[in-house]
């Protein structure tokens, strides 16, 4: 059996096919969400120990924004080899920073002696009404908040050894104001944590929908286009490095103008009847890969 | 500064000072606890995926068990250098099995290639009026489920290589249904991870008594008495090596009969006014050390 095909078995049951388990709990739904992080493939050479703590927690906040929920708090596991004051409490501050911006809270955690520095965090949040990655409806509009290709960005200046910038674009914003704000209009949305390409095919598996992106709409980062060496760089660091973490969404024509006052977003696509995840570049339709940022 | 120091700080930060983060939520409170698990300190050569699944998902249903929480559900993090379909079924299965068994369910998690196999399983819980650690009263009885010893004869049996007791030994069963029929009685409560005489202190810390403990009255497993080459390995076993993953509670004496009526447990010594953590053995009197089982 190939490795592809046992990870595929473990997500089919690990997996619950959204950015969040959902709980029905009294009159509401609890959301739980865990995400392991590490040295060797998520912390490149210059990483800050506070950016270290930032991100760990991010991710995890950034699913709860992904189905409209309120973080409730956050624990945090940490393995590292050894452990100096200094990092530990730059890695705390960054926890407790973006716990904080985003009106969560660091709740606890477990520490353990670790050859690999290893962060694991589980947030939890709550959703009366949570958007799911299987409603999408054809017609509807394909939106994302804010810019792409920031996780792109940020890696080709930890290569550059531009690391103040790098660790500033690392730090992302979890989107749960937006999350909450677009939840009473969002038909189905998804945080991009593997790319836009493959966080399209997974609203598309789940909604059994296709789209049609428009590539000349995508609301690139500034940052990009000094750094993508050509034109084929740049779409590689629009559509395919991953961890944007930006909201893809998708909302019905109507409720446009409405989300539009709630919230800052770009409509980049629509969705079709049909199963296929299509690119528009230069007027011509062509396939978009479902290839994504392997973690 | 010394590791030891730098460990405190994070745990002041990091530790919420009870088995499980407690989240006010409505008319009740949510439970939320993390733990990280790896192959280097926690699971020994002979330990089978079905008992690392299961004691991944029994560690953090414990803290559940010992706040007298009722699990809602799990979320595990698996990170490991390869994934054979055999392994990850019986881990699988491992993790599915000891949710059932306590009426939790695994309801996701996250993957991810990492050199060494390393599992952080959170537990989400509810309880009306969580037992804290805080609670212990002067006079009160101090009282264990079930036997003590369970971890340190299953690592003797490892290293005997007798792996399949050593296994079932290792599978423990968290107690959450004794959990929640002591939480009406008990006055403060906690599980032994690291060992009886650590979770003696870490009660006494936080509830600001002592305890004097009959050492004769301890209900250790009968596994331990073949497998302590001496008395001294034995009091070790029973004190010292931990992860007994038992219940240890303090009721007020007027309680006994009623909480005995519902569960069965050794009554093992009364807390103290003084905050000091005293052994009888043979009828003398003796200090018992703050140190357990470092993971």
């Amino acid at each position: 059996m190939h490795e592809f095909e046992v990870l595929k078995l473990l997500y089919t049951r690990l997996d619950v096919g959204d950015d969040c388990a959902v709980i029905p709990f009294q009159d509401t739904n609890l959301l739980l969400t865990t995400d392991m992080l590490h040295r060797a493939t998520d912390f490149p050479e210059g990483t800050e120990a506070y950016t270290v703590g930032w991100r760990t927690a991010a991710v995890s906040l950034s699913d709860i924004a992904a189905m409209g929920g309120r973080p409730l708090g956050l624990v945090v596991a940490l393995g590292a080899p050894r452990f100096s004051k200094e990092f530990i409490e730059e890695l705390l501050a960054g926890l407790e920073d973006c716990c904080h911006l985003v009106n969560g809270r660091l709740l606890g955690g477990d520490i353990d002696h670790h050859r690999e520095l290893t962060l694991v965090s589980t947030a939890l949040g709550v959703a009366k009404k949570p958007v799911l990655r299987s409603g999408a409806k054809t017609g509807d509009l394909v939106c994302v908040t804010h810019g792409l290709g920031r996780t792109a960005a940020a890696l080709k200046l930890f290569e550059l050894t531009q690391v103040e910038k790098a660790n500033e674009l690392f730090r992302f914003t979890p989107r749960v104001e937006e999350g909450l704000k677009l939840a009473p209009y969002a038909d189905a949305m998804i945080d991009i944590s593997d790319g836009l390409a493959r966080s399209l095919h997974q609203l598309s598996e789940a909604s059994g929908v296709g789209f049609a992106i428009e590539y000349e709409r995508l609301p690139l980062l500034p940052e990009i286009a000094g750094l993508a060496a050509d034109e084929r760089e740049r779409r590689e660091m629009a559509l395919y490095t991953g961890e944007d973490f930006e909201l893809l969404f998708t909302i019905p024509q109507a409720g446009l103008e409405e989300a539009q006052g709630a919230v800052k977003f770009t409509a980049i696509g629509r969705a079709l009847k049909e199963r296929k995840i299509l690119l528009r570049v230069n007027g011509k339709l062509e396939e978009l890969e479902d290839r994504g940022y392997e973690h």
